[in-house]
């Protein structure tokens, strides 16, 4: 899999970005120097190796997906205020909101430049199945935005908004690589599908971590979710489960001021009412989906098994 | 005119804009509906026309360019901080930056979606023009950008940006329109090269408008440009002529932060070193530059004529 990693970060590294204009290009360079888990391309990757014994022709539309990946992170981490990502300064906060906006806008362009590549009848089946999901993607941002503010958000709202997002990114990364290597309809659906659903279940266990998990291992703000009054799962689940008194006092703590007494305080309800649990429930079963749906591709057991391999370490991360 | 003019506005209104999420799509429409000239549409179909009979397959693309150039806009004005634009609240200072930033995004794709109608062997060939030009539209705004708070910025630095942030899309809305009419590699070159100049001439006016034209037809804040210090032609050509008295006086001005003395205070200067004669005559020079491009493509000359009835009026436009 570091193999994997490797190949795809060389791509990236050999990808033309210019000097000049420096303003425009250097937070480009330094985005996409932060790393990550590489999972967008590697899920393209693999997808293509379920049906071919290599990987080289999908690797432009795999570092198409992680650059788009990263235009969204840009943009979104001005809009949520994040001052870190990945343990280092977002960009709008190193460099300002209007360098953010524009480098961004920029890496979305070369998205489509990567894809630009494909021969023609391919270029044609791959690019509206990417437009589709980058829009999707921007309704996911938008419904999370509108969340902040919204009174009755329902944890199928919730779901679905990770869905648009986060998940379908993940469902079309492997079903590029599917499609790039003549996969049939079935299983190139089937394998959207998977990723699709492997990506909600990623998004619950990120919202797990963001509570539960170690600071400087995973590299953002902690319980900024809490901070935030997200309405994650974990936030939906305990409404629904709280008693009277529970549900005013988390009420209040909504409109907690001092950060770490109600970081500390979210986190006691969380733990008395046993959500980490329900949420991990949660996450499994849509890992179950997940793999259902993989069962189906018709491609070697050996290949699917390098794919889960990668999947069920995701599922166990703490980072 | 008129007719492709309704062409286009009926194409763009029967883009399929969902209503939800209604804080990412209200103001794409909100945009579009906005009308403006619709230059670099109308620039497509009259290239597709050169060749053609008639302009229908330009269409898409047409309304592609457009679509792209309505998301520069709405970007650029978070950046610019521009309170209005076709007479009308931009969409930042209606609806906040968030929702500029993200309605751009999705306008961006969906002008790619517009693209991905062609047939593959055309896509193939235009789509890398559009993904070129639309990285010299982002790296000619960080030079805008840039340029606010540079020393030394020279006319060939001012005229290369309004080349890159304005132009080069004009040049490829004429190209793309003659690219789908299968226009040979020449003629497409030329026309290029017809549009880039049209459009830096185009902009140079612009910004002679901005200082000297009238407010209620201009549709933008008047005086914006002395306001807010940009380095126009204007003021890099008053900057080289004006004696020592008077270049004192000009950066003196620079600092003035009552802005109708501002205004009233550098245009006397202008007038006094008419360099708007100047301004109009580096125009004119561009233009002709342009005619000369048109002159060698191989079409029609009722069919040129067209268009040059088209460009000639955009030169003497008081809006």
């Amino acid at each position: 899999m570091q193999n994997l990693v490797d190949k795809i970060n060389n791509k990236i590294l050999s990808l033309h970005i210019p000097a000049h204009p420096a303003g425009l290009y250097e937070p480009v360079t330094y985005t996409l120097a932060l790393g990550g888990k590489r999972m967008r391309p590697l899920l393209t990757l693999l997808g293509y190796s379920l049906f071919k014994d290599e990987n080289e022709k999908s690797l432009d539309a795999a570092v198409a997906i992680e650059v788009f990946h990263n235009f969204t992170l840009l943009h979104d981490d001005i809009m949520d205020n994040a001052p870190i990502r990945r343990g280092k300064q977002t960009v709008w906060s190193k460099w300002g909101t209007s360098v953010a906006t524009l480098s961004g806008d920029v890496m979305q362009i070369m998205a489509y430049e990567l894809l630009s590549g494909y021969e023609p009848s391919l270029l044609k089946r791959i690019l509206p199945v990417f437009n589709h999901t980058a829009i999707n993607v921007c309704e996911g941002q938008q419904l999370d935005m509108d969340y902040e503010t919204a009174e009755n958000v329902s944890i199928p709202d919730y779901i679905k908004m990770i869905e648009l997002k986060t998940a379908v990114l993940l469902g079309t990364a492997i079903q590029l690589g599917a499609m790039i290597a003549e996969a049939n309809d079935e299983d190139t659906r089937n394998l959207y599908e998977f990723g699709k659903n492997t990506g909600i279940a990623f998004q619950l266990q990120d919202d797990i971590l963001d509570v539960f998990g170690e600071a400087e291992k995973f590299g953002k703000q902690m319980g900024g979710d809490i901070v935030s009054n997200k309405k994650t799962f974990l936030l939906l689940k305990t409404f629904e489960l709280a008693d009277e008194a529970t549900r005013a006092k988390l009420k209040g703590l909504l409109n907690e001021k001092d950060e770490q007494k109600k970081v500390k305080e979210v986190k006691e309800i969380y733990h008395r009412l046993e959500v980490k649990k329900l949420a991990e429930a949660e996450m499994q079963q849509f890992y179950s989906k997940a793999l259902s749906s993989l069962e189906k591709v018709n491609a070697p057991a050996e290949k699917k098994k390098k794919l889960t391999d990668f999947t069920n370490k995701l599922m166990k991360r703490d980072n």
